[in-house]
């Protein structure tokens, strides 16, 4: 009979990285590890290797042996996960863990940041999306991918910002302090150079540019300042559909929120809330709904 | 001694197709050929079996034997040819041709639209891009490959239409004939459906939607109609670029020419006359110059 005690792992993969929180029956935390990109849809055979690789890493934090893997009940919040195809695929697979559920990354998140009450929330990291937890239920908003979609993401804003920097190397608009310095971070000297630097570029190496966008939006630089509004506007009217129709309040999450937060307006920033808990407890209080607050 | 007669071919590759014409040594067309997509800076592998694929065809159309490759000389215009380092591993390629050079698709099709005198071009196919070839020098405007630009290409009208129809699903726009027609077309019933059915799409996958667009433009439909003049607005910067301070002729190019000439201004219109010659005579006119022209 195997009597060691059962362990809890939480985890919440994106398109940048996948997070594990090891927890122990009472909710308390043990470790934490951090795996490469867990986007689900984009790459689940990535996705499968950075969730084990993040649990293992977690144990390992917490002293304990990666033999363990079996002995933990895994949840994840996975990226991705919502497509039909891709979350069958995970439910089939044959995991190395005592358990295993999945879950989109936004139900977990929204799970946590709610402490399981209804709410919404508004993703901004290196892809954005909004989502609305209500009756047992997620409807989710944008989050269709860098390809198609997620407007307002750190990778929407650096993809905008070299997009722009090549039509003022085209000579088409003009060249402001925006473009000289996706030039200089970069190290190119011309169009040819910034398409061969950029062209296999994924969703996070153009959200690294994020920064250098809304830096300059702070002090009024043109360029960015109109990516900034232009990615804003589309935030809010995500925020505004999530909460239309409610009164529930909305947790800003993600690397962006804090940056991008000051442009958003009055009417949302009313019904902005801190989250109660992070994404990791989210997935993990799927499983074990009696689990106390973490952040 | 080898007597037979040299033969040339002329190889046009883009992002969807490569075709190759194959002339005898006093510029008649012997046989064509066509083979996939051979954008050298996307896949440099596909290019090359695309490459030689197209030239073993156009010789079976001659109702050659393709053990005759050896005695092909092969003038390539390649889409992604003018990345430096793309185009040094492209001269440094063991080929199987009696020889071989490459130039981008832009120089090829220019030489050829303007029978080798100076002009410039505007391709509006899968990609877009203009061109100015003027004094041996060729300058390149936008071509900047689908992920980073293109703008009024075919791959970006399907695209621009597949995000405002997932903009639709999420309620954050109104929903029009085109949204209506973009599901109809792809047979998806929510914007799940529709992020999983275009993820992995290529760009010629996208510009298959853009006959729609157009059609639906015609009709004054409001979405497509804000696409095209959006596209166009760029197209014609970019041509104008090409234009500027010169008294160059400009052929415009592509399988989106035809339906886009219409909405041109006046001012770009007056500058445009028809092709001279077509690209893949344009490739190999760079290897003979005294060829006849052809169209």
């Amino acid at each position: 009979m195997n009597t060691s005690p059962t362990l809890y792992a939480g985890i919440d993969g994106g398109g940048t990285k996948c997070s594990a929180i090891l927890f122990n029956h009472n909710g308390q935390i043990l470790g934490q590890g951090r795996a490469g990109a867990a986007n689900a849809a984009r790459d689940l055979p990535t996705s499968i290797d950075s969730m084990i690789s993040s649990v293992e890493q977690a144990l390992q934090s917490a002293n304990l042996s990666i033999d363990l893997l079996a002995q933990v009940k895994v949840s994840a919040g996975l990226a991705g996960a919502c497509v039909p195809q891709v979350k069958t695929q995970l439910e089939n697979w044959q995991h190395p863990f005592a358990e295993f559920q999945v879950t989109s990354d936004l139900v977990a998140a929204c799970y946590g940041a709610h402490a399981g009450n209804d709410g919404a929330l508004m993703i901004m990291g290196t892809g954005s999306a909004a989502a609305r937890f209500q009756l047992g239920q997620l409807t989710q908003f944008g989050g269709h991918g860098f390809l198609l979609g997620d407007k307002g993401s750190g990778a929407w804003f650096g993809r905008s910002a070299v997009s722009q920097t090549l039509e003022a190397f085209d000579g088409i608009i003009d060249s402001t302090e925006l473009h000289r310095q996706i030039q200089e971070s970069l190290d190119v000297k011309n169009a040819n150079q910034l398409v061969q630097r950029m062209i296999h570029a994924s969703a996070s190496e153009f959200a690294e540019l994020a920064p250098l966008v809304l830096e300059l939006a702070k002090y009024k630089e043109p360029s960015s300042l109109a990516l900034v509004k232009q990615g804003v506007t589309y935030l809010e009217s995500l925020s505004q559909q999530a909460l239309h129709n409610t009164r529930l309040s909305i947790v800003l999450m993600g690397g962006l929120a804090s940056p991008l937060k000051p442009w958003f307006s009055q009417r949302t920033l009313d019904r902005v809330v801190d989250a109660k808990g992070c994404p990791e407890w989210g997935a993990v209080r799927l499983l074990k709904a009696d689990f106390p607050l973490v952040n």
